[in-house]
C-alpha cells in the first residue's frame, strides 16, 4: 500500500514558487463558491509521525481564507468527552455547510494505536473501522465531501526526519520518547495501517496516500488533490441538481508527477544465458515439488499476470506451466467478456474460475482490467473504477482468508524496449499475429497507463496480496523473478 | 423490530381473489420490461420457520414467467463449495441482468445459526454481517435491485403453525426435531435476528418485515412490495439515464393494510382518579430515588417523546420532571432547526445535546422527525428518510453501548379523542394558544402518519432501544405508564 509513497519524489524550490500563486488563487475561488454550495468539506490528516501532517495544515491555513476553515486536533478524551459516546466530540466538531474542516489525530488515531499496542483484537479493530465507515457514509449521504490524506514516510526517511527535528533547537520538543518508541514499532504500525487503509478506503471517503518526505512535493500534492476534489464535487452537485455549472472554469495547474512506482524500477537488470539455464532448472524443479505438495495439502494458488503489451507475460507463464503437472493448473486468458459474463457483475467471471483446493489458476490479465484499461479507455465511469479498488481488496481478502496463495505480477518494459519488440514482431512473419492496431494505440496512452498502474499499486498492494513488479527488459531476468517469487510465496505458505 | 409483524393481519379469500389477477398481470408486465432494463433483481427470503418463505416462492414461480426467474435454496456447503471462499457459491448463483433471483436460506442463514448456537461471538458475527453488506453494496452499485423479506411469526403463532403442519400427513415431514428445538430457542433467535436486521438494513438493500401467519396477507404483501420496488427501480434508472419513462403506467392496486401497531392498542384503558393519585405518588417517589442514584453512579438517561398532536406529551413530561431534582434534567423541545443546525447533518443537533454522565435529557420531539413529519410532508426525499432508519439505529446503538438508558415513547390517542381535545382547546381561552392551523392540517394526514409510525416502530424498535406505545385516551393511564416504564428501565439499568 505504501510503495508509491517511498519514491523520493521532490519538487524544486523554483517549481514550487512557480505553482503556488495560481494554486492559492484557485483554492480561494473555490472556497468562495463553496460558501453557498450547501455542503461541508472534511479533510483528514493521518499517517506517519514527521510526515508533515501539521505543517500541511499550517500551509492551508495560510493560503486559504481562515473564516472558511475549521482546524481541529484531538487530544486524548477529556472527562467531559468520556461521559458521552466516543463519537460525540467528532460530531460537535463537524464543519457547517460551506466550510472546510481540517482534522489532525481524528477518529482514526485511537483504533490504530489501540490495535498496535494490542489493546484490542482484530475483530474489535474491524468493528471500530466499520463504525467509522458508517459515520463517514452518513455524512457523505448528506452531501459532505470527505478527503483523507495518509502522509507517509518510509522507515529510513522517518528516522532521518526525526533526527533532523531533534537537532534543531526549535523543533526538538516535537520528538519525545513516544515518537522514538513508535519508530521502533514501525513495521507493526505499517501493518496495522495497511488494514486500516484498505478497510476504510470507500468510494464516499477515499484515502490519498501522499509521500511526506519533501515539503514542496507534499504541499503541492495535498493542495492540488483538495482543489480537484472540491471542484469535482461542485460540478457533480450542479449536474445532479440540473443546474448550469456554477463553477468558473479556471486554468488548471497540474502537478507533474514524473515519478511512479514504475519509473523507480531498475530496468537494466540482466541475467546471462548460462546462469539463466542453471537457475531456470533449479526453480522449475522446486516449483514442481511445491505444487505437488500444495495439491496434497489442499493449498490453492492464484496467479495474476498484468503488464505492458509485449512485456513477456506469455513467456513467463509458459515457464511456470512447464514446471507443473498439467492436471494441476489452468490458464484463464481474459479477453472481452462473453454475453453471459456481460450480464453479471464484473467480478463474477473471476469468481466462477476460482480453483478447487490444491490447484493453480493463472489469470492472463484479470480483474485489474477495471482499474487499467477500463479506466484509461473510459469503459468504466469515474465512480465505478474508483470504488473498484475497495471491491478488489475485498475480493482478494476473501481469497487470502480462505488460505489461497495469491501472487500478482506486473510485467514491465520501457517504452524503447516495447518499440523494439513491436518492430521485431512486425518484421517476423510468425510473430506478426501478436501485434494489433490496438497495441499501437495503447502505446500512445503510455503515461495514462503508467499513472493507472501507480494508483493500482498504491491502493491494492496489501499485506495479504502484495504486487510484484517485474523488470522485463531482459526476458531471462523477468522469468526467473516470476519463478523465484512464486517459489518463495508458495514455500512460505507451506512452511518450507 | 417485530411488533409490526404480530398484529394478526389477514386478507379474506374474497379480497385475495379480487386482487390477484391484476397483480399477476402487473408482475408479468414488469418482468417483460425488466428483460431489457440492464439490471438484475435479488429477492431474499429469510425469517422464522413456518412463516411461509418457501410457499411464497412457490406462488411467485406460479404467477410469473419462470424463464425470467432463478430460484435457489442453499444446503450446507458441499465439499466442492468448502474448497472455495464462503461467498463463491453465492456469486455463482447470482441472477444475470434482466432476471429475478429468489433465494431461500441465503447468505444470512449461517451467521444467524452460528451466532444462536454460540459458535461465533458478537464481534465475529458483526464481521460476517459486514461482509454481507459489502457484498450487497457492490451488487447494488452495479445496478442490482435487492429486496430482503423477513417472514415473521410470533412465538405462539409459530407453535400453532408447526402443530398444524405436523397434523397434516402431507406436510408432517417438514417438522423435524430441528424445527422443534428451534422453537424452544425462539427468544434467542429473535434477539439475534434483531441485531442481524438492524445491522444489515441498508439503503441499498432494505429489509421488509412481513407478517407470515396468513397465506393471503403475506402473499399479497410480498408481491405488492416486489412490484412496487421493481417499478421504482425502473423509473429511477430511466430518470438517471435521462430517458423518457419506458414504464407503462398501470393502475396500481394497493393492498389495504388497515392494521398497524397503533390500531392494535387497547385505547379503552383507564385509571380512576383515586388510584392515579396513589400510584402517581408511588412512582414519582421511586423515580426521584432512582435518578439520584443514577447521578451518583454516572448513568445517563435519554427520553424521547413523540406522539399525535394533543396526545398529552407535555403533561406526561411534566409529571416526570416534577419528580426530579431540577439540576439533573433538561427538557429539549425540538422545533424548526436554527440556522446553525440547518448547516449540519440532521443528527448533529441531537448529538450536541447529549447529557453529561448521570443526567437526564428529555427530548420533546426528536430525531424521529426525519421519518415522521419530514417523510409525510416531503421535507426529506424518499432515499433520505429510508436510510434514516439505519442512521438512527446506529446513533442509538452508540448511546446504548455507552451505557445510556434510552426510553422512547409514542403517545397515542384516537382520532375521536383528538377532535374532542381540539374543540376543547378552541373553546378554552387559556388553552387556545396550543392549537394551530397546522394541527388541523396534520389531522387530515392521519393515515399517512399512522403508516409512518408503523414503519418507524418496525425498523427502530430494537433490543437496545425498544419503543413504548402509550395509550393516551385516558391521561391518568398514560402518565402512569410513562412513569412506570421509566422506573422499570432505570431500575433494570441500576440493578434495582
Amino acid at each position: 500500500m505504501f510503495e508509491t509513497a517511498e519514491l523520493g519524489r521532490k519538487v524544486s524550490r523554483q517549481e514550487y514558487k512557480a505553482q503556488v500563486p495560481q494554486l492559492r488563487t484557485e483554492l480561494l475561488e473555490l472556497q468562495q463558491q463553496l460558501r453557498s454550495a450547501g455542503f461541508a468539506v472534511i479533510v483528514i490528516f493521518a499517517g506517519v509521525d514527521g510526515a508533515g501532517k501539521s505543517e500541511t495544515i499550517d500551509v492551508l491555513n495560510e493560503w486559504m481564507d481562515p473564516r472558511g476553515l475549521l482546524t481541529r486536533a484531538f487530544d486524548p478524551p477529556t472527562s467531559e468527552e468520556q461521559e458521552r459516546p466516543h463519537f460525540w466530540r467528532y460530531w460537535l466538531a463537524l464543519p457547517p455547510k460551506g466550510r472546510i474542516g481540517l482534522y489532525l489525530s481524528s477518529w482514526y488515531s485511537q483504533p490504530l494505536v489501540d490495535r498496535v499496542y494490542g489493546q484490542i483484537d482484530q475483530a474489535i479493530f474491524d468493528q471500530s473501522l466499520n463504525r467509522i465507515t458508517t459515520f463517514e457514509k452518513e455524512l457523505a449521504a448528506d452531501g459532505t465531501l470527505i478527503l483523507k490524506f495518509w502522509m507517509h514516510l518510509g522507515k529510513k526517511a522517518q528516522k532521518r526526519r526525526l533526527d533532523a527535528l531533534e537537532k534543531d533547537p526549535l523543533t526538538r520538543w516535537r520528538v519525545t520518547k513516544r515518537e522514538k518508541r513508535h519508530w521502533k514499532m514501525y513495521d507493526l504500525f505499517e501493518s496495522v495501517a495497511d488494514r486500516l487503509l484498505h478497510k476504510t478506503n470507500t468510494g464516499e471517503a477515499p484515502w490519498y496516500i501522499v509521500e511526506g518526505a519533501d515539503h514542496n512535493y507534499r504541499t503541492l500534492s495535498v493542495a492540488t488533490l483538495l482543489r480537484d476534489a472540491i471542484r469535482r464535487h461542485l460540478e457533480r452537485r450542479a449536474v445532479a441538481g440540473g443546474e448550469k455549472l456554477p463553477v468558473k472554469p479556471v486554468a488548471r495547474v497540474e502537478t507533474r508527477q514524473p515519478h511512479t512506482v514504475l519509473s523507480r524500477l531498475d530496468m537494466s537488470q540482466k541475467v546471462a544465458r548460462a546462469e539463466y539455464d542453471l537457475l531456470l532448472e533449479k526453480y522449475q524443479g522446486k516449483l514442481h515439488l511445491l505444487t505437488r505438495e500444495a495439491k496434497a495439502r489442499q493449498v490453492s494458488t492464484i496467479l495474476v499476470f498484468e503488464g505492458v503489451d509485449a512485456a513477456g507475460k506469455g513467456g513467463a507463464i509458459h515457464r511456470l506451466t512447464g514446471a507443473m503437472d498439467a492436471r494441476l493448473y489452468q490458464v484463464i486468458p481474459i479477453a472481452a467478456p462473453t454475453d453471459e459474463e456481460r450480464a453479471q457483475h464484473y467480478l463474477w467471471r473471476f469468481w466462477r474460475h476460482l480453483p478447487r483446493a490444491g490447484r493453480v489458476t493463472i489469470f492472463d490479465r484479470s480483474w485489474y482490467g477495471r482499474v487499467l484499461v477500463e479506466r484509461v479507455e473510459g469503459f468504466a465511469d469515474d465512480a465505478a473504477w474508483r470504488r473498484a479498488y475497495a471491491e478488489i481488496n475485498d475480493f482478494e481478502e476473501q481469497l487470502a482468508e480462505h488460505g489461497v496463495v495469491l501472487v500478482k505480477y506486473w510485467a514491465h518494459i520501457t517504452q524503447e524496449e516495447q518499440l523494439r519488440r513491436f518492430e521485431s514482431r512486425q518484421e517476423t512473419p510468425y510473430k506478426s499475429y501478436k501485434l494489433t492496431a490496438e497495441d499501437w494505440r495503447n502505446r500512445e496512452k503510455w503515461e495514462l497507463y503508467e499513472q493507472a498502474v501507480n494508483d493500482m499499486v498504491a491502493y491494492t498492494s496489501t499485506n495479504f496480496a502484495p504486487w510484484t513488479l517485474v523488470e522485463g527488459n531482459d526476458k531471462y531476468f523477468a522469468r526467473l523473478k516470476v519463478l523465484r517469487v512464486l517459489c518463495e510465496r508458495l514455500g512460505a505458505a507451506l512452511n518450507r
